[in-house]
């Protein structure tokens, strides 16, 4: 019993929402390895840290001694937007589904064990299916239970068209569950009720519905928005290790301990000595280092990792100016307020950006801090200007 | 031209609504056959003669040289009640539906030309659909446009489940105009949303739509309601030939008109010559004859026919009481007012009624009318009592 409080615990740990707990107490209770369902788009996959929320979820279940059926939700894929209306959403063909299938098993071995992976296609079953098996399928669900999903509810508030296929969706996703005979099926806040699907369907069919178990969505860099890439707020798993450890130094220190609960591998109980630690005194960079090296170790490989924090350690810690700093020419004149050349320079878009760096003290010169926006430049000799703690140029005044 | 105009006149003979007429000059004018589709139901046919309206409008096209499409809309039908909502609707076997279908064959090969009419089977191509094809057929419309059928809107607004199957329905019947290149499609006021889902549907898949001719719900023998089984107002094409004949005289003088209109196959032009000649003064029994002759010699032969005219003219043109009249007892003791003997006698439901039909002057005794109903009746002998034009009994009076 007190494992099975100690393996809710885990599970529990970061999610938003998990239905029903004491259905998934009876369910860990039986000391059998557990089926755990996600399902994952089957477009070309180039995952950020906000995908990896339930891969990092997965592999919890994982640590625990449970089977994660990992579900490419191609069946869908292959049909396209059959509306017409989504250009950018052709149909995919077997080899294209085929490709991305291998690219995701290369991304998500970096968090799942694959001993305890089993990667399914929907388009195995789904494809046997026939008109009537739809019809049939479509009988298992009213109008009125479908348009209270959230975004529903709101396009048919706001007279936006729902084509009528986009209702099949939602039943097919609740079919693999019945399908897969899955115990457990983890998804974002925005899949609940497709989740709940998956549930009613396997009453239906006279199964133990599933648990739904719901992750928050990640916030970004930013700490507001959700981390996206559209809106550049992002740490791509397939980017470079210095990428990866600098953008992670650069989040808020608050932020830092949303990303440890949420991203990283190590226990609730060494994180939360991290944290009383912090409280004690330590410097929360220290910390957070440890967070970056992780992804980066992760990603990367331990060795990139080294490499990453060394590197770090150069340009920051040690406040040392990067070797191979870029050199631009700035033409001052009689003279010129720093917060201009430091936008001549390209450190920042606009003048009045630069301004307001400086006022935050963001801006240092020859390692200094600046105070004063319109201190003047002339002509003559190079300085070093830094604009917040990652942006260098060389400034050649002329 | 005048020809097109004349054929338009035909169609359009009794129709409640045209979409659209210019649509089908167009198409009559190309001088060639066209593909004339209504759909019917897969289960066990038991016609009356409100399903002959469409069946009636069908032989006009036929007679001005159009072939008839004649769907029986099997594949649904096999499929059942996939909601388990309507026990009485089970799934329909492959047989089932072949044995109606023969049925369905001697039953309409009574109106249609066998010559020009094509039995189809929308099982043919709809059990060759898979799932994927399903969903792209879903994806062609969408839910607000289904909610505006009109029982879906008062169903929705109502709050009472409308399965989401029931949305897949509608786009069927629209898929088997495209698969049956349907030029004009027929069915009752009630199937206009499903009439037009066939024209969009073909215009989405490149062709030209279909026009769809609507035809109103007929009438029962009561003139106001809509004929039908549970009501009791029909008159069925498989009942006698007596009951045909009795039946189709006892409607009104107006609802007569109705009745040629939309059921007989005389021309228009000996429509109206009778019409006229009834204004001029000819008894309109005479007339009813006439397609009281014709519905029994349609579905029973004119020797048939000859019979029941014949024995309807014994019966009631000549005040004849029917030989096999039956005898019922009636224990009137020192003796019982005649309302009350005539409900005794079962020829009204209550006494009120049979005080009702008297008022009415509705009912005779030994052939005389009786104007008093608390007439008192006393025991010995045997009288015979006359309700309306059809009940008789020949009552001992005990």
């Amino acid at each position: 019993m007190e494992e099975i409080e100690a393996a809710i615990g885990l599970i529990r740990r970061g999610a938003d929402e998990l239905l029903i707990e004491a259905e998934l107490v009876d369910k860990l209770g039986r000391g059998q390895p557990l089926r755990i369902k996600a399902g994952f788009d089957p477009t070309a996959p180039d995952l950020h840290l906000g995908h990896t929320v339930v891969l990092n979820k997965l592999r919890h279940f994982q640590e625990l001694g449970h089977r994660v059926m990992f579900l490419i939700g191609d069946f869908t894929g292959m049909i396209g937007d059959p509306s017409g209306k989504n250009a950018t959403r052709p149909p995919l063909t077997r080899e294209q589904v085929l490709a991305n299938a291998a690219t995701y098993r290369e991304q998500v071995f970096k968090i799942l064990d694959p001993e305890k992976t089993e990667i399914c296609f929907n388009s195995t079953w789904m494809s046997e299916l026939d008109a009537a098996a739809m019809i049939r399928l479509a009988a298992r669900q009213t109008v009125a239970r479908m348009l209270e999903r959230d975004d529903f509810a709101r396009r048919h508030a706001n007279r936006q068209p729902i084509s009528i296929h986009e209702f099949l969706y939602p039943l097919c996703q609740g079919y693999d569950s019945v399908v897969m005979k899955a115990d457990v099926e983890l998804g974002g806040t925005d899949q609940r009720f497709n989740l709940l699907m998956g549930r009613e369907l396997q009453k239906q069919h006279g199964m133990e519905p599933q648990c739904a178990l719901m992750m928050p969505l990640l916030e970004g860099l930013d700490g507001v928005n959700k981390m996206s890439k559209s809106l550049g707020n992002y740490i791509g798993i397939a980017e470079p290790p210095k990428e990866i450890f600098g953008k992670t130094m650069s989040v808020s220190d608050t932020l830092m301990w949303r990303y440890f609960e949420l991203l990283s591998l190590r226990s609730s109980d060494e994180i939360a000595a991290l944290r009383a630690e912090v409280e004690g005194g330590r410097n929360p960079r220290d910390v957070k280092v440890m967070l970056a090296r992780e992804f980066v170790a992760r990603f990367h490989g331990e060795r990139a990792a080294g490499e990453a924090l060394a590197d770090f350690e150069a340009r920051f810690q040690k406040n040392a100016i990067p070797d191979d700093l870029p050199e631009v020419r700035v033409a001052v004149g009689e003279g010129m307020p720093v917060f201009k050349v430091i936008k001549e320079a390209g450190l920042t878009g606009t003048a009045s950006e630069a301004a307001r760096m400086i006022e935050q003290g963001a801006v240092k010169l020859d390692g200094g801090r600046i105070e004063d926006r319109n201190l003047l430049l002339v002509a003559g000799g190079k300085v070093v200007l830094q604009v917040g703690k990652r942006k260098f140029a060389a400034v050649v005044l002329a």
